[in-house]
């Protein structure tokens, strides 16, 4: 039984249904598991973030739909792409800059709504590679696809000035920023940081969980996939200090 | 393997949660899809064009609960259409008007909450046509359904009156306008439409996909389930207009 | 194949995608089902009335994971509850109180990011569980778990005083009264009762059935649970009222 994982901005509407219909209608034994519909509409770079963060955790040999398409209708591609362990299918606009992969190719289909590529054109090729057919029956391979660099950070001495890439459903502001860097600049759980936003400067602490901190109180800390969180506990960081995706956070070791 | 969908206005509060419970203690070999669980609360205009634009993407033998229920526990009936396809299960209150069906049964039960029939009539009665249990046997058949008048709109000469049916994840106004009018009147991609709502009145472009329109831009076009929809393209036409489900539109070609 | 629920405060979001990848990374052939991932964050109290008012329709076997657990990476324990039918994961915080077991165990997890023991610990042990494993095998006993005492209630005469436990989907007000009190007060359908909040008094009917209000009547019933809920029909109480979970309430028979 292969998996086929949803990942979309349709939220809980009845778009995501009529793709699960589609998929069901050509191979019933496919297993369909939501990862989110929340992603912020038209969000690539979110998008791109949460399939990162999350597809890793599924079995070899899943196939992953991601459909965040501000230019549906319009000549952008839809792509298949196989990685060492997946496939990943979607439109081709930088959804999966955060992956290898070793061929990609262009599906290639007939009738479509121009409105609705995630129904009519993801989610067949999905449920037709859920059926081991080749890629190669299903569109022409490509060279070159899309890429956005999520990860450019900038570093001197102990600051570091980084992206707010994502805000989670408890508030946290989830930065571009790796632990690696933190780790390399010799900041230690417990040390004192600054931090600079557009319109704010505040000092917190880098903890290493929600709960070591008071009531309230905001915190650095590595999130779960690895990145540098900005929280507060038991609270909505994003909220308290009016930060988006998109917004750039500078942070100084004292 | 048995496809049980259910459409909802439960949010994605744990009601949902006890729904699948009881299908799965009566049918745990039961495959249960969410369709959507977001209909308005008691909007049962919105649920009626849900199922109608999403149903027919599942595969034949599904069984599709449809609970949106401001009667429940009245006198209205718990019923069961069959359609050529599909099983309809949900409350006689005029949700299942968009579908023609061979027969219809009145759920017989005896103990139930009579503000839950979602968990205590409707979803066991699906558990156990999953099971190829005859409706015969869960009800007694009835001749008449409730039905509410969902594509009525008025057309003189080139101007076209329809109503606001649903307003999708996207801030999309979905009209009850089928785009088989527009071919009727003439008006083809590209032309220039003059919109009348309740207080505002604009032109804008018929055009075949969001990405053609600038950002920002009021467009019509062909909604994926074939009726004329007015969006924003990379914004929320329904909030730019302050537009909800059953307002009145004109549409009138240059 | 074994059944594995869900219950978090993670809305919808990438987390559920990661806890589910997790599972069917461990046991591809266990079937997930969410029963809701919307509790209030942090809200332990509300999550152990949900589980309590849902979990009993599932079938027997099914592994319950319950994630609402503010103190993620402290010194809090992970556990796996036995109970007659199920099994219960989720924090030793209190989220299982109203639940009776046989056994418990503290989960022994070697590495897991001190911010997602959904993802880390709970998913792969209810993924172990349902492959069959022994608890034993997964944790070491213990005696004591946390417990929060839910159903306390005052009564005096023909005065209840109680709180409020859940707003629900559609702002119901359910309360922490079990219907046996009504009864044993002697209040019956149709009898009018006067209800105070902390700056409110009013009177409204005991009915049996939202549909016998007048649209927008505040009415008392018995919810779907067996516990005093206080509605609006057709509108949301909650909001109308302005009242919250953990508010007091208390209701007067004539």
């Amino acid at each position: 039984m292969k998996i086929i994982t949803l990942t979309t901005d349709f939220g809980t509407s009845e778009y995501t249904g009529a793709v699960k219909g589609v998929i069901q209608s050509i191979n019933p034994e496919a297993r369909i598991v939501d990862i989110t519909h929340n992603i912020q509409p038209y969000n690539i770079m979110q998008a791109a973030y949460v399939l990162y963060s999350t597809l890793k955790y599924f079995p070899k040999g899943s196939i992953h739909v991601a459909v965040v398409d501000p230019g549906v209708g319009t000549e952008r591609k839809a792509l298949i792409l196989e990685t060492e362990d997946y496939y990943l299918v979607g439109p081709d606009n930088g959804i999966f800059s955060l992956f290898e992969y070793n061929h990609a190719w262009e599906i290639e289909f007939k009738e479509a709504s121009p409105t609705f590529h995630g129904r009519d054109v993801f989610a067949p090729a999905a449920a037709r590679l859920s059926l081991d057919m080749n890629p190669e029956e299903l569109g022409r391979e490509v060279k070159n696809i899309e890429k956005i660099d999520i990860f450019r950070i900038e570093t001197e001495a102990r600051k570091i000035k980084g992206e707010v890439l994502h805000i989670d459903v408890f508030g946290n502001i989830i930065t571009n920023i790796k632990k690696e860097i933190f780790s390399r600049l010799g900041i230690k759980t417990g040390d004192r940081l600054r931090i600079k936003t557009l319109n704010k400067s505040f000092e917190v602490k880098f903890l290493s969980a929600y709960g070591y901190a008071e009531k309230g109180e905001l915190i650095l800390l590595v999130g779960s996939s690895g990145l540098i969180e900005l929280s507060e506990n038991l609270g909505r960081a994003s909220e308290v200090l009016n930060i988006s995706p998109g917004d750039i956070l500078e942070i100084e070791a004292q």
